[in-house]
């Protein structure tokens, strides 16, 4: 059995969700573990990660308006000396969440045919965000 | 250091909570593993998996009945072409996720009481769904 | 590779974030494990985990209020046989789920600055909790 980490930085531009699976399918393809877990973590409290459906676009603007939506930006919040989006922020973040744990068949991460890897950015400005990520199998 | 895979396939009828649990102990016990982790992953985009009480069905029902009252078939979307139902359980599989790790102790998962595996089906019609199961444990 | 496993017990009082990122890095030093994965798992179905900021008090505030008015219990339940706070509770547990996953980079757990790890309390009356914990890794 063997492990190893890597870490992906991406930078985002904006509230969106920003997909990465192939980064992940890269990277895993180099360490030659074919069968195992791989796990991902987002090491930030407004941005979070999610699997949804890679195919149609309008589905990844429709989950971020449901969001918006959830957590508007114009209710009234006690923490608020970071801007308005701040706290929507940090509450699409516990909805969505901070890890993705995806096993390994074949080399490959188990996805079905429509499942695509995101960051979703919560913030309305430009940010690097890191994602931790680690394989274990052999 | 072992490791072990396998899929579940659950025939599903309508929006609902599956309960699988015994599916995954029983393969767990197949595996000898006493000792380890156990990661649950769903291959879909409108069908999730959530960890919640067994005991009274009508705690299933609430549940649901939150999840379409959060993201109702009547609302607006940008993507409708798959039908009233379709973008909903997306938003449903958003907020439930595709993923469950469960420890693994004395060679059965460390579930409280309480707690059943459910497959949460968001589709009007009957489905196929694939339920990827890892072990690593000894 | 090598695998530990303990339980962390949380008394609680009242619907509240409690953190205890602190017990999971003390256990984790105590292993010897510097590279691998961490795995949390609440065994209930009225208190969840979740990560979020740990820096300024009024973001928890803020989160409990969101999900307080998400399934408020003044909110009609068909499940309701166990007090009014029961049925909101296992839905609050639904949208912040029972485990995460996180990596271990040079002997600890890969969180971000403003990342800690909580126990969410949503039941009124006081509880013991009980956490699993496991990490496998070398």
């Amino acid at each position: 059995m063997h492990q190893h980490q890597t870490s992906f930085t991406l930078s985002t531009n904006g509230q969106a969700l920003y997909e990465f699976t192939q980064d992940v399918e890269s990277w895993l393809a180099s360490t030659g573990i074919t069968t195992g877990l791989v796990t991902l973590f987002c090491r930030h409290t407004s941005a979070s990660l999610l699997i949804n459906e890679n195919a149609a676009p309008a589905v990844q603007r429709d989950l971020l308006r449901w969001l918006s939506k959830a957590a508007p930006e114009s209710d009234i919040y006690e923490h608020d000396d970071e801007g308005p989006d701040d706290m929507p922020a940090h509450i699409r973040t516990m909805l969505t969440g901070a890890s993705l744990s995806i096993p390994v068949v074949d080399g490959q991460l188990a996805l079905g045919t429509w499942q695509g890897v995101y960051l979703a950015e919560h913030r309305r400005i430009p940010h690097t965000r890191r994602v931790v990520a680690h394989v274990i199998g052999e």
